[in-house]
């Protein structure tokens, strides 16, 4: 099978994105075209203030058609083998007709600069697929940042008819977080030897997952696999169902060798679908807006001093004041809010 | 020598807070008065809405005598003998007619419940004198909150004369990172077999501290603790000069045996002076105070619209309407900031 033109170059030059309608990128996506969703999505990313206010016209016009996708999250420790566990599992995905996106946070993919190319050359095989996309998001910004632009980014995606989306994201730092802002469900990879392991993973991180897959049960490492199962057994076997209403569960996979991937898969589906019966994947989902709003509202407020010129006359000034010493960062703070609020002394 | 009775006590009960007039509070603390102190920083952490009023006028009465002190920052992993250390170099400090406040932050202690306690045990000379303030910071509220909360405890320290003051936090997580734009010298605090001990202490720490010490060189640990002098040398001689012109120092020390330790306050001393005389100094300050504006700026927009009632009827109705899946967060956001800043559809 040839690689799709599309997936061989998904990062469009920002250059071109000036010249683009938004109309025409919309009708591009609508019809699952996988260049105009890149384009897309590399639009949502610019942060060139002339592309800010196309992103959002794009972003609106494809909100009516987004949420109806499942969203999947993947963590785990560098190593844990995470991408393996996307190939084997992907390859199932779309064996049931579905369309795969598949969005990958990786903290360290901006020192190594060549995040596609990694992504491409770790799914090998997915790369080649006109059914899957896969897109890294790039982590210039804060990690707030990440995950709005990853939340951006399934919106395009479940637009262009992408019905299963996988976020992958390293298990370090604070983003696995954040994937249960933007995913249904929540999986978490280890490996043997898991007692060492978790030293990594944050306690609470277990408490989130929803699945915990111990990988690369193979070989020599079968029964050491079956023995981290246990262990896992025994440590979640007391946390109390989270607020969704669910439980986590453990269980040991190979996806080097296929072994257990699509057991992995059916659940998934099984447990979506009872999720969806009660109200746990509601309840979810709902948590989720109200994040997604509080969120967006933050952001917006740090920004809206800079959109109105005598708001931003008023800071620049206050701050100059206070660079020189002449005003309290707190008071000066106090007397911007006022402004703001139009409230007198 | 007695307990001087304020010292036994910091925690005044909040129902108290109540009757008592702003007036007096500041009279009290401008009189060195520790009793008002501990009631001012009280009120300043108190989240009940009755008191924010009062405790930021007393703020703003002490802002005027605040600024003058020499801040240092300690952090350290835990066992790394910060507290033996500060009992150390405190004891050094007061001798030299010096007022010292310390200002703790443990994330840990919240769990515990009795970090005021174990503050006290832990520094048990200090706590008994009159010219030693101690005092843990409530981490009940988030990180950034922990670190405004003692910025704000700063202020009435320096307003009640203390000249000298210790910001101590555990160094894990974040709040180490926090204590640059609290301190004008930042301190790390190691153990021999640093080498270990550095991978519980994030890389960029090492860069932003003014000096590294690794304690515990004494008896047999002398010799591990040279090496890891040598060690850390040599890992940050290549370090450049940050950007207010210091490079990072490296001594040994023996905090409980007092080895090294009036070493390190004299080039504690001489490093802030010449930091004076060059624009080092007010170079961090300048920039803490920017960060302070912009952090109290970003916090009371996050509450500026609970602040005024018809922006908060527009809050309550979209989340509604957010929560019932009918509205999508993004536009919902959008909608909110359009209201804030007055500027039609």
């Amino acid at each position: 099978m040839s690689v799709p033109e599309q997936n061989l170059n998904p990062n469009f030059s920002k250059k071109n994105l000036g010249a683009i309608k938004v109309a025409d990128l919309f009708a591009g996506i609508k019809q699952g075209n996988i260049a105009s969703l890149s384009q897309g999505i590399t639009l949502l990313e610019s942060e060139l203030p002339e592309h800010t206010e196309k992103a959002n016209e794009l972003l609106k016009l494809c909100l009516p058609l987004s949420g109806n996708s499942l969203r999947i999250g993947i963590t785990g420790i560098p190593g844990a083998g995470k991408s393996t566990f996307i190939e084997s599992i992907g390859k199932t995905i779309i064996s049931e007709k579905n369309k795969l996106a598949i969005l990958a946070i990786d903290p360290s993919s901006s020192l190594s600069k060549g995040s596609i190319l990694g992504d491409k050359t770790r799914m090998e095989d997915l790369s080649k697929l006109s059914e899957v996309f896969i897109r890294p998001t790039p982590t210039s910004g804060n990690l707030g940042g990440v995950a709005r632009a990853t939340k951006e980014s399934m919106i395009l995606c479940e637009a262009a008819g992408f019905n299963i989306i996988l976020v992958e994201t390293v298990g370090v730092g604070q983003s696995e977080i954040e994937l249960h802002y933007l995913t249904d469900i929540f999986l978490l990879l280890l490996i043997p030897g898991a007692g060492d392991e978790l030293q990594g993973i944050k306690r609470g991180i277990m408490e989130m997952a929803d699945l915990i897959l111990v990988n690369k049960a193979e070989g020599e490492n079968a029964n050491a696999a079956k023995q981290a199962v246990k262990q896992l057994e025994n440590a979640t076997h007391y946390l109390q169902q989270n607020k969704y209403g669910r439980s986590v569960g453990v269980k040991s996979i190979s996806a080097l060798q296929n072994i257990g991937v699509i057991e992995i898969w059916e659940k998934i589906k099984t447990d979506l679908e009872m999720w969806k019966n009660n109200s746990s994947f509601n309840d979810k989902r709902k948590d989720q807006s109200v994040f997604w709003f509080d969120q967006s509202l933050n952001n917006g407020l740090k920004n809206i001093i800079q959109q109105k010129s005598d708001w931003k006359k008023t800071y620049d000034q206050l701050r100059t004041e206070i660079e020189s010493g002449k005003l309290h960062p707190f008071i000066g703070a106090d007397e911007m809010l006022r402004e703001i609020t139009g409230k007198s002394n």
